[in-house]
């Protein structure tokens, strides 16, 4: 039996975004369902009545939810094809541990950057670049966050590349001057077909995002 | 060559408790260091220096981090002893979720209850109900919440167990008679040797929050 596998997911979720590009390096075939967030569907909240987020993904009908955790067990049930976490057990926890940094840290901060104004945008700002200074110093040389190939922290990380345009507008900073090696890094990514077909252009991230500040009354 | 295991803990944390337990579990000795949090040690800094908090589990020289990641590592380097995952990926992911639920929602909520008054507390204290609502009902009728054996979901819980006391007499809130399950499982757990060598007893958690609450400025 062939498997199914259905995504509920927004094309926006820099969470989303990770399962799609997971299941791309696998070469998995799904089934992408859009969820409208202000209207959820029956299936989304039967699929994850815990916490009723996506992405959720359902495999042959049973549901696994969390983007990371997802990652994993994509990584697992698939494993004869391109692994995206080391073997290693010390490599594996590395990469856990970074892929876990990114999921605290990044998002919450650029969103702060992205859609508030004054002393709290100047604080997330001040955080988000210290972020991004810590994730530089863990790059370092290397093509990928795991070295050589492409893998979980790439995955959790590279979706909010697609918001480095609304970084530099919204938020003054200049990535490619502040951050060289995480934006030569990105675009190292988007050099892979699963994170090309996946990321939508940075200038769509940023009407999206603007529209967000319109509707919470910032512009 | 044996392995050497360092520990760099505090003996009140519960996320310190999960590693102490996993390790119990496995049978694996190691240098227990308590770490004081207003004087960090050199050691602590240079093994942690993203977020330089404890636990930090030194195997052989090399630093893990985040107490669940680290179990997780413990799993899969000790993988020949009592296991705490489960090996089917479904259950795997269904653990990893549980466990990440309890880690987001269970402390900074119980602590909330614990060392705050007023608004915030009560706010903190329905949350926290719900949350124990949620976990009760996962749990069922289940021995533990991996089913017949004791894994990494209970790992990440069993550290609260210890301030069921506090929430009662500082929380008014009736444990055994709002989560009767909950409390049985907690019982349960406490048989098993790893956890009643870990636990302090819940009076001396009950002193410590008290102190917390008395420099906090709240008694």
């Amino acid at each position: 039996m062939a498997d199914e596998v259905i995504l509920l997911d927004v094309w926006a979720s820099p969470f989303g975004m990770r399962v799609r590009i997971a299941l791309r390096e696998k070469g998995i075939k799904f089934d992408w369902r859009a969820e409208d967030l202000s209207n959820k569907s029956p299936l989304l909240l039967k699929m994850n009545p815990v916490t009723k987020q996506i992405p959720v993904l359902i495999h042959n009908g049973k549901p696994v939810c969390e983007s990371l955790i997802i990652v994993q067990y994509i990584d697992e049930v698939w494993k004869d094809r391109t692994p995206l976490l080391p073997s290693d057990p010390y490599e594996r926890a590395h990469a856990r541990f970074w892929g876990d940094y990114v999921d605290k840290k990044i998002y919450s901060t650029a969103r702060q950057v992205c859609t508030t104004k004054g002393e709290p945008k100047e604080a997330a700002k001040k955080e988000l670049i210290q972020c991004f200074k810590t994730l530089e110093g863990e790059l370092g040389d290397k093509a990928y966050f795991g070295g050589k190939t492409f893998g979980l922290v790439d995955i959790a990380l590279i979706p909010f590349y697609g918001w480095f345009h609304s970084l530099e507008t919204i938020g003054n900073l200049n990535m490619e001057a502040e951050f060289p090696k995480l934006v030569a890094w990105g675009k190292r990514c988007l050099e892979k077909e699963s994170v090309s077909q996946t990321l939508p252009d940075q200038l769509k991230v940023h009407d999206f995002l603007l529209g967000i500040r319109k509707k919470l009354g910032i512009e």
